[in-house]
């Protein structure tokens, strides 16, 4: 069986790939996807469809453009890592993990100790907690082919 | 018909009063749902059940607790309002935005204007984003009676 | 056993009270929910959230706003009645019927027999075509109390 | 990653074979799929089973045919595309878009500047609203390989 | 708490009467619903629509009111007893039966033994089935008040 | 897009080879499934499982295991054909009807027309009635190939 | 708002009524609700409609009479206590409490710290492990008034 | 067609080998999906994200994660079989025949007589109780390929 797994959240380190290389150095049967990376691409996801001079709507255009990708790939994992930052507010992490638990999709979180009370209920519901990429590749190692 | 109001986010300042005290002014056949609000009781939860000497844990537990209520209020609401303040992560905010698009509920947001950017997902998947109570009790006047 | 019924589509005639007085005049035990129908009210439902200059968002504000109501109450009705006029196209009635359609609500149709062709998919999913608001209220009587 | 994307609604114009084309030449990983467009071979859809003499049930026979196909192809798609051309009254296609948000599928709404305002809450529900064929194209392109 | 069961099926015997007194004298707390059972009134649900010439369409018709009906309160049933007789084929019972397992509603059939083997599927996925109504009034005294 | 198709009912006529043959005649790409159509075997599914002295419990014990084969084969169905014969009550076949009806599976129903009246709650929830395989076949090949 | 709390488990011992006694102390809104609790009486739930001389059957029976009350009750419930006592093998108990996790109905398990290895995943899908029921009321307590 | 079962319950005899074995000597077209079934391993699943010093947490980490493989795989089956052991009290194969018996999905148990009252519930939401691993795979083959 393949498995295809969503990581979800920061876009400013290489969290993801360090999680590919390491399932492809196990060879493990898994398929990544990911919300668009590129920031200026994913803020500008809208613009194709006439840019906006105000910029609530311009965001919005982009989230809902940017929304058709990243439903639909959570809709079709089997398990999601979501990715909190040190720096930044990453509501959008937080928003996809409410959005997995609303649909019993397993998700794992990747972060740092010291965010650890602001994420207790992200936490809570949780399948596991990591705190780095190496970790994340053991787990999923573990779950798929133990 | 009767409606019922889930009110997520922000503990730390009175916009929950605004809009009950905005409701009733206006009769609106509105029951209000909330988490605990009681910060140090919300920490506290789990501890009834044995005090966790180890910090992630102790927030585990009581977050799971929180869970409870909150998990059945949103899942019992018609609608939900859903805070962000300017100073905290809140990211338990974002994960019930999540949970209830994940569930076909529709949500108001409710934040200032200098936090948008941040917030364009959670916006985007929103019925609407006001700026003050007063114009999230405006809303709901006019969904529930006009 | 208390009934719900919604009255969707077309707000230009007075087949609503139609409905609902036949249906007091029978003393059926129903309840009936709306869209807002005032036309004026319905266009500037998201005007208190702060006025667009450009017209597609101001209408895009306000029906997200209305559909907090629509939703809502359509997922909370047991049988939902749809009324196409013959001047507007009306592609909200149309809405809301696929919309009951995918939900599994039954749903009557309420038109004349001039655009029998052109609504034949949403006819042909409902449970009933009525060409009046007498018939409407004769079905009810009799789905209700027969 | 291959993704499906049922083409509804208008069936007068070649806006479909535009975007498949399109689609071609980026060598897109898509499967476009569509109800039957053959405007008689629709409206005689159930006449295999015993032609009718009174037209509202040859409609209501074919249009339930025509629903094996359109339901079918609505649930397994990823996106769908939804075209509203000025002349008709394509509540068929309105119908679809109901039916699509009502399951929670992402679809993007085609049409031009003219009919926005009948179209506001079915542009409410959609993902995005694209004017052109080359539009939906560059979204598509997009959200699966950016 | 309340309970309300569905009483579906054969409607030439008195065999609801003999239910709902039974009920009634054990005082439980117990609604019974049903679907309508004069025969003659159910073939005409439809009429009031316009008469059909073509026998098979005015089945459709008035099946499709009277399934507003039956399709509502089989949703609303916390139990269903789907009732058997010996002389017809009550298509429409094994039909109801059928849509209570897939929604996962508990049913109880109500049959003769000698008709064991041609419903062995439909008494398979019940709960439980009864050969007279005393029986099926001792399974809801003991489910609802033991 | 390959379909499948679920051939439920009645077991004592070649229907199902003739709309086999009929569907590879014209190359439809369609992979057909069906319940155990061998009578003995079927009613003796459970026997492997120790025979039962109870005719009732050997039915029960059989129903239940061909029901493994069944519930799986109708949940991955796109659409079923579902056949009642003349002379038996087949109330399986009517209570998948009803299952498939309860999922939202469209179905095709197939008997004479003397039948009709009895079959007519069964018929009212079908997509279309047929009187023959090749018009079964008339309309798979019309739904997945025009 | 009034809270319904399903009490699943174990029958030899009184925590039921210490929990109930405790909730009514502190007048909780809370409806209790409990399978059959009278060992003999559950055990013989099938006996009315027909004593089975095969002990495997007549436990089916009886089970599935059974099965009447809980599935309704625990589909109805909010949250769910589920006990485990040391001595018996309570299957019924970790069945409940899988069936509560698949429907996403939060859980609160009961039980002695000796056995809290055996009950690992049982306990991993609970929102909360108990150890006496006055802590459970504890717990319902703070979850419905805080 | 090609099946997935998993292969729930206890992990210290080789039953799971024999029903794989049995099947490949028979070709059948299954594909086979298990928990870890290694005791040490799979009570250590959490510790690559820290080992904990509390038995409890580490329990609880271990079966969260061992949680994201199950969950997985049951949803994904098409069947399960539930096997008990005499020694253990698997409480965790009560649990998945619970999350099964409540996802509609079929499952198989498999166990000896002597433990058939204790396991009343599960059976009786069972679709067939098999006391040999032959006999499952007489099952899946009859299931399959009848």
């Amino acid at each position: 069986m393949s498995w295809t797994v969503y990581l979800s959240g920061e876009i400013h380190t290489d969290w993801r790939d360090q999680i590919i290389k390491g399932a492809e150095e196990l060879n493990l049967p898994v398929t990544f996807t990911s919300p668009v990376t590129d920031h200026d691409a994913s803020d500008a996801a809208g613009d194709v469809l006439g840019r906006e001079g105000d910029s609530f709507w311009r965001d919005h255009k982009s989230a809902k453009v940017n929304g058709i990708r990243t439903r639909t790939l959570i809709q079709q994992c089997d398990v999601a890592v979501v990715r909190f930052g040190d720096k930044y507010r990453q509501w959008n992490a937080a928003f996809d993990a409410g959005y997995c638990a609303a649909l019993g999709k397993p998700y794992i979180t990747l972060h740092d100790e010291n965010i650890v009370h602001a994420l207790k209920e992200v936490d809570a519901a949780a399948m596991a907690w990591a705190e780095s990429p190496a970790q994340v590749v053991d787990v999923l190692r573990y779950v798929i082919t133990a």
